[in-house]
């Protein structure tokens, strides 16, 4: 938690918050602050700045908190994510939040699970609890607009089209004829697959959608680690 | 799984091999592979190439094989890693083995807790593991080199100097001076801090060995991202 993230019902005054909780804990057992100290702190959604200790007890902190700068840009990505195995979903939308990417349409394919629709994780209340791990890492306030399209066909038919304009359009894949570009400053869509990848003909439809096919190399990573040298790779 | 990686005990005859345990279920269970089917092995510190399934029961699985590729080529990267959670450190082992790191330095930091080094995950019996999964994931064979130095004065003494020959020297911190260069063909030591970050006396010793300090930018990544982020754009 490089951040203590802060959510409008926190705030007691316009510049006082009370913390319990998750917060509570983990500004007392990991960060063993004390009165007086200084953290960084954001609110949901708007500016950072420090909050200092001003009252502690077993139930709850109270900070004292100046908000007075941007959070960190985000990254010009959007991403179409195929649902992964749900454990690993956790992990992939907190990297994604963490290195600014704010908007993600997890999609069905072919080689997803079907039971993977029916985890609790599938739900935007756990997508917010991810995002919000991945905010608090990254030190960012802005939450990510995260989408689910359980149907292959109608996701490219009606959300699809509207996603392509002024947008460089590239599908990870290891039989992609291309390299990943470098260093680009237009803004990226970028289609992740399932693990065993996307099938011939899922392929075909974002090839007639504008998208070029690249591969990042022999190797075969998972997806949170794909995508972290993705985003390496092009910003 | 996407390499079915063989030890010299599997070997029966010089191209059949026996499976048992964590391969015989993986392979039945998520590959749901029949006889005659033909599945990517490799041989650890060996070749590539493909088994077919030959004959099957509930406790074993015989395969032809026949290994006649190389593995995909390493990363000119050595990695100096101060020991992160333990948790955390599974997950770091395994990606950067999957992206083709095959040498590791886990050190010891003054912001490392010292309970991390307790942990029955520190061992190179887990290292193994960790590190067979990730040759598992990307479709490699060779297994690195983890070594672990639990004081980081004697470490910095007697083993760094011979690691500083002929390598890009950098170290990753968000208070680093420098960018991350990009694209770039040297071997590369590349040095990791803890949640954290070294201590400014720790950089400063890196420094004196000629590392120069870098930054990915004012979002504060989890070790494993920030890894990933920076093979995909040194790579």
């Amino acid at each position: 938690m490089n951040l203590i993230l802060l959510e409008e019902r926190d705030f007691t005054e316009p510049n006082r918050v009370r913390l319990d909780g998750r917060r509570l804990r983990h500004i007392r057992d990991v960060h063993r602050a004390m009165p007086g100290d200084e953290l960084r702190v954001g609110a949901i959604g708007g500016k950072i700045g420090r909050g200092r200790v001003e009252r502690y007890d077993d139930d709850a902190l109270e900070m004292d908190v100046i908000l007075d700068a941007e959070p960190p840009a985000p990254l010009p990505l959007r991403l179409i994510l195929a649902l992964p195995r749900p454990k690993v979903l956790n992990r992939t939308i907190a990297a994604a939040v963490s290195m600014g990417i704010r908007e993600i349409d997890i999609i069905n394919s072919w080689r997803v699970d079907k039971s993977y629709w029916k985890s609790p994780r599938v739900s935007q209340d756990n997508f917010r609890l991810q995002s919000i791990l991945g905010l608090e890492q990254a030190g960012d306030t802005i939450l990510p607009d995260i989408r689910m399209h359980r149907l292959f066909s109608p996701f490219v038919r009606e959300t699809l089209p509207d996603m392509l304009v002024n947008r460089m359009k590239l599908l990870a894949d290891p039989t992609g004829e291309a390299e990943f570009p470098r260093r680009i400053s237009e803004p990226v869509l970028l289609a992740i697959g399932p693990e065993g990848g996307f099938i011939d003909r899922e392929i075909a439809t974002f090839r007639e959608h504008g998208f070029t096919v690249a591969s990042l190399g022999p190797r075969i990573l998972r997806v949170e680690t794909a995508l972290a040298c993705l985003v390496g790779r092009m910003f």
